[in-house]
């Protein structure tokens, strides 16, 4: 089955201890349709304005996304700039943000778009996360959604409402906090899930996920890895591993749900590797499988056999 | 095969936000040898002053814990008090050490305490963790060692020099970064391996823990747990499991580290549940062999089957 995602395209100016990029390519739903489209179709919903470079469309056409909701208006695209301060990444600071063209974005959905059986809501206002659910032609099979901070503080109740309608909900660890204003993530999560979603998934960036699925819990390291060159865009890349593998399989069982957090890892590990969509718009479906195999192999260990015991002590 | 420690046992004075407990039963060699002794045998070296609560002896000795190397000094036993500021217990300060009696520690080993086949080298001066492996009448089969922030910034060259000659490091993640001059943890365990140890243990708390054996890497969450009481021990509990487990089975092959690694993670979430050791020291067989099951249970999902591939974008 095929994804509609609707969120932001963006001009990203970073600067990490690796060095700076200006004006490059980003935006949550940018991130989400290159990763997701390894696996499935995805149609992407949103706006740029007439400063956008067209080879940046036909870079996404050449990875199959449908890009006829892609909405061109007069004026600048999106622009976000941002600087990781230390060396571990684990810090960033937004230096602007101008909305431009997206402060007007307002999406009507064609037939088409409105019949697509998976859902994501990218990191946009909650009211127009609610539109969008609203304009679909019959409850999609699964919507996923992701926030931020900035929504939980000044838009609680709109979230709220949009939460309350979704299935999964991702969120990094301080976000599920402040959420659920609880320090706990079982808590956090289980608050969380009280609200409507039937799963969580708490993004913890280099320490991994956790995945909160009903009753069951999967918990994944990150990917370790050697280069780290910027973070920006991994949640998003994440999502679009586990949405896409959901949608491509239409598996949503819990074994589905965990291959999907792992598969989504394997893509947010691939985005850091380098500035943009440098390393998630260029990969291999060699570089996909040997890495998630990798995933497999350094997050295993053999559990007890039926009736096999643990050594006892001498006492 | 049984296990040989030598670190401290203390009385600490802890504050956390579930509550706080003075003079508690504490230090590393206690830790370590309660979570160890639900695995094997294990000969506790360490000093403690004459104000030691003989109750606390014979808890150890239930656990089969041979206190024959517990040297009792006229004096006051060894007094940390510290405090976890935050919900999340991210963050210690230390109030107040007190050595004491410690300050003088200067272990003797006898005969049946230089032939263990596993030492352990809990957090303590590394010149006396070099002493202790240069008493022991042959190269042990595995020796490991612990050790913190205060000993790689006060006596590097001394903790180069006995790193140099051990089997197994554990390092907090700052500690290794620290003690690499490597915010990258991949490249800080490799710089660490070049200096001597086979594997390292980065202990990541509750983002579980890296295992670097060699070329190969093992990453484990930390065991979700809904109630966090008190950190302290944790660590040491981790180090217990683990070294319990190899010196139990004498696996040293790396499927054997990356179960003790699991196992060493179990211990550590008991650990955190209560103060002191009023969870670790009261565990029943079944209680670890259930979490461990559990543990197995919550990392894991399906790899792919040979010839299994991922699904494919449309394009």
């Amino acid at each position: 089955m095929s994804i509609l995602v609707v969120g932001s395209v963006a001009y990203d100016t970073v600067d990490t201890p690796s060095g700076s990029r200006k004006d490059s390519l980003g935006g949550s739903a940018m991130y989400f349709s290159l990763s997701s489209s390894y696996f499935t179709g995805v149609s992407l919903l949103a706006v740029v304005g007439d400063d956008f470079d067209q080879k940046h469309v036909r870079m996404l056409e050449s990875h199959g996304v449908d890009v006829s909701g892609l909405e061109r208006r007069s004026g600048k695209t999106f622009r976000w700039s941002g600087v990781y301060e230390t060396e571990d990444l684990n810090t960033r600071s937004t230096l602007d943000t101008q909305l431009n063209v997206f402060a007007e974005f307002s999406p009507k959905l064609t037939d088409a778009q409105r019949r697509h059986d998976y859902l994501f809501l990218a990191n946009i206002d909650p009211e127009l996360q609610l539109d969008v659910l609203g304009q679909m032609e019959s409850r999609p099979r699964l919507v996923a959604l992701d926030s931020m901070n900035f929504w939980i503080e000044g838009k609680k109740n709109e979230l709220n409402a949009v939460i309350s309608k979704v299935d999964v909900l991702f969120l990094d660890e301080g976000e599920a906090k402040e959420f659920a204003g609880q320090a706990n993530l079982v808590k956090a999560a289980r608050h969380i899930m009280s609200v409507g979603p039937k799963a969580v998934v708490i993004k913890r960036g280099e320490h991994g996920v956790l995945l909160f699925n009903g009753d069951s819990i999967f918990a994944a390291p990150a990917f370790p890895l050697e280069t780290v060159v910027d973070p920006t865009g991994a949640g998003d890349s994440f999502a679009g591993g586990f949405m896409g593998y959901l949608a491509a399989t239409d598996d949503l069982t819990p074994d589905g749900y965990r291959r999907a957090a792992a598969l989504g890892s394997v893509m947010g590990s691939f985005c850091v590797e380098d500035f943009s969509a440098d390393r998630i718009g260029h990969l291999s479906h060699n570089d996909i499988e040997s890495r998630f195999r990798e995933f497999a192999e350094i997050s295993s260990f053999i559990p007890l056999k039926e009736g096999e015991t643990l050594p006892k002590g001498h006492y």
